[in-house]
């Protein structure tokens, strides 16, 4: 029994991968969460020869991943990539990379060797398919820090605790403690009777005294701050130094400063550690796919100017620079950013671009900054992680890799909307000066020292891209729907067609929906 | 000003090291938690020739940290340890590892290259000056994994959610959910009106939807597990897929579970995110210790046999398998586990001897599993992190190291007390054995299979050790005081004359504490 079950696992895990594997334990009652819907690649099997030619259109995340799908099975793929590199929107910067923006600024990073920053998608959760594919491809993968107890949280504003760095264990010591406070009293004082049993307020207590390191019943389920989880004014250490103390901020204190709504972003299903990152930089998994499927088959500094279904198939017409070029191909997948692709001239229907315009381009913006030297760990003791603010810059992440070395990489902003298009519109240097003061207030002068580089990016000023992300008004309505099905012989795929959009997973699993369609109606004829 | 700050700031880091900075920084309102007290290694300078010679007795992280601090000021040093290498319970189990314990078992380790067991400590968080020796010393770290939200929570019984792998996610998801859903119906129906203001109010309850994912006054502030943080039974997708989540567990059976109770752990002082490890094994740290402090002053395999005061010094009686020695020097630091230091044959008085009889052994057990197949990473999507149960086996940990390849090295279970002691009766095949049956109550049938080595120890059962750590009635009672100043010329460190009991922090604040005395001692002759 045992042996016919894990056959039976091991049977599906090597047709399906991780995804079915995931389906099947559910299955079965071995797993608690089901992950990806399964997927079974195409095979080379199953294709038997009737291989076509396929044109894809950008070599983003979900552009190399359909290459790659189709390659394997045996496919004929052409990428065509305006850039002159892989990964679209998965970009990362490294000292020598030049980039001039759509506002005319043209910056060329200084960084290290070594330093980097990534300035697209910057982490991958457990059960991204990201990860499978950093297996299969051989890309080497390191935790990324997101979330870190002794970073901050910071909100100016005109409370008692605002304009005030505050840890995050501290802000958590306090919240729970005051929530478990009056949570127990209420419970206590039978408040809530009506909805919880004896047993179930008993089970309740326990849970909050554990939860909030509260007092007793007799001590009036009183919280005193005392667990030394808020942190110490002075550490326990040798002796007889059990630790300092401080109090703990006021309960409507605590309540006016907001810290606590941060705390949720932690338990999100695309955002709980771990998470992880390639080892030395996001675009490891571009240049591995760019590997795979062969760089030969990826035109860079190739401009699509047109796209039109024809009774054999699809043309492209694409300029590298000279005059135009003409591709001629069975199928087509355009995995271009939707406000994009309804620009490019093309014989699509009306519905169609119509669907593409639908999307609504979203901003964000990052700095990076290199440091030759390691403040935040050796003077603020943290090591990785997120300090968030109510600041314009909202995110600052310490580096997750280069631990205790010589220097190292922050993200001074990682911010969206109207405050990346207000960095956005500012020279690059005038964006850094900015992000240095704001960062000061959290960090102490500190943070305007020993800066040795930094680069910027802003998403909707970035030719091939002009947004970091797009939304759809509706996924159900009807419009977003269009562009799931072929249109003739032209498909599309990228993160906008998936629920997993900003996210490299969502390019993958739209490519593979795609590629999945593509195949079957190769196969099934 | 800023200039005279920051001059002040490093003028402090460079005589004090971190934890001054820290204390700076506190008292000038720039960190919001003081770090460790503030510790002036002895110099030359001050030393200044006056060069004493100091035997220490044990070559764990204590003596190894006094050692290093005595060396590097002139004072000439003498290691002595029992066992044939550094670190004491720092112990790395790498195949090859031999050891005999003593119960009688005899384990040879055949763990393939590369895996490795930390068999005493094995988690380093950011504010312990073990990373400060890390750094110093030049050990390289990675982030160890102490926190998963894929990880699971197992509690066997007789309630609903019992005997049954719970997401650590998918319990936090509905304790919080459930616990703002109360709180904020008792706050918004006034049960709380006497604590709260009208502003408190709600402040709490926009934090409590936020928490909780739970709906608005008008929804009745219910909670239906719908925000995706519990996990998907369809995951998001491509498409049209945009998840399928289960109904939450219902509020009695979550508060009868228990799983709530173990989410403190990670709000500790020394155990929330993020914490480290050395790369390679935590006995890199007394192998660099070794080095530095030079390989010819430690006398390995050297068993304690008396420790005198004299008028002159310390004469110390040891055997290192032949005929007794004898070795004079002008002082001694014994960092022996009490336990066992109150058994070696000494001029102590009474009352010194009695406050390290006053020391309560307690023991701990680890077991080291090395599978040919990352199973929990392959089927059940988990990369590093603890696993809590109500089992015997208490707790298990995936490997924090060596992501996507081939084979890891999970620790099976590490427990303490009656828990460790119950398997340190068994041998080390039927250790194995339950630790197996156990484990896959939790992970099914593949946590049995592709097992290609195991190594246990148990820390009462182990020679030099016969205990994990030790705990005190009382620090404060003047029994454990006693140990803290020196009697004669005999003085005391390790990780029990500390508030950092079981952490190789507490050894090294102890030994440095030590040295301090020792140090102002003989300058201010």
């Amino acid at each position: 029994m045992a042996q016919t079950r894990r056959q039976f696992l091991q049977q599906v895990g090597i047709t399906g991968g991780a995804g079915v594997m995931y389906s099947a334990m559910g299955a079965i009652g071995l797993a608690g969460v089901a992950e990806t819907p399964a997927y079974a690649a195409p095979t080379r099997m199953e294709l038997n020869g009737r291989g076509k030619h396929v044109v894809i259109l950008g070599a983003g995340i979900a552009g190399l991943t359909s290459a790659y799908e189709l390659g394997k099975a045996g496919y004929k793929v052409t990428l065509l990539e305006a850039r002159k590199r892989p990964g679209g929107r998965n970009w990362t910067v490294r000292g020598g990379t030049e980039e001039k923006d759509l506002h005319g600024n043209t910056q060329r990073a200084k960084f290290s060797s070594g330093q980097y920053m990534n300035a697209g998608p910057a982490r991958i959760p457990q059960h991204h398919v990201t990860l499978d594919y950093c297996r299969e491809l051989g890309v080497a993968i390191e935790p990324f820090v997101n979330q870190n107890a002794d970073a901050y949280l910071y909100r100016e504003g005109t409370t008692a605790l605002s304009s005030k760095p505050i840890r995050h264990r501290t802000a958590k010591a306090d919240v729970y403690g005051y929530v478990s406070e009056l949570l127990a009293k209420a419970t206590d004082q039978g408040a809530l009777d009506s909805a919880l049993t004896a047993t179930d307020k008993d089970a309740l207590i326990t849970f909050l005294r554990s939860f909030g390191s509260i007092g007793t019943k007799e001590e009036g389920f009183k919280y005193t701050g005392t667990s030394g989880r808020r942190g110490y004014e002075v550490e326990p250490g040798a002796g007889l130094e059990g630790g300092t103390t401080a109090a703990p901020y006021g309960l409507s204190d605590v309540l006016a400063s907001g810290v606590g709504n941060y705390f949720s972003f932690e338990f999100g299903w695309d955002q709980a550690m771990m998470m992880f990152q390639p080892v030395g930089g996001m675009d490891r998994i571009p240049y591995a796919f760019e590997q795979a499927i062969g760089r030969e088959k990826i035109q860079y500094g190739a401009q699509v100017l047109g796209l039109r279904n024809t009774t054999e198939g699809v043309t492209v017409t694409y300029s590298t620079g000279s005059r135009p070029r003409e591709l001629k191909a069975d199928y087509a997948i355009c995995t271009l950013p939707p406000h994009i692709a309804a620009t490019i001239p093309s014989n699509l229907p009306t519905d169609i671009v119509g669907a593409l315009q639908y999307a609504r381009p979203t901003n964000a913006g990052k700095i990076g900054i290199e440091y030759s030297r390691r403040w935040w760990e050796l003077d603020h003791r943290i090591y990785g992680g997120i300090t968030n603010s109510n600041l314009d810059l909202v995110n600052m992440w310490y580096p997750s890799t280069g631990f205790h070395s010589d220097r190292g990489t922050m993200i001074g902003y990682y911010n969206t909307g109207a405050n990346a298009t207000a960095y956005g519109a500012l020279t690059p240097a005038a964006r850094l000066e900015r992000a240095l003061a704001q960062g000061a207030k959290i960090h102490g002068d500190v943070y305007t020292k020993d800066v040795k580089a930094a680069f910027s990016v802003d998403w909707a000023g970035t030719e091939h891209s002009r947004a970091a992300w797009v939304g759809w008004t509706s996924q159900t309505d009807g419009v977003y729907a269009k562009l799931l099905d072929a249109t003739g012989n032209i498909y599309f795929a990228g993160d906008h067609l998936s629920h997993a959009i900003a996210w490299q997973h969502g390019a993958m699993v739209s490519a593979r929906a795609t590629v999945t369609a593509l195949h079957t109606r190769v196969t099934s004829r």
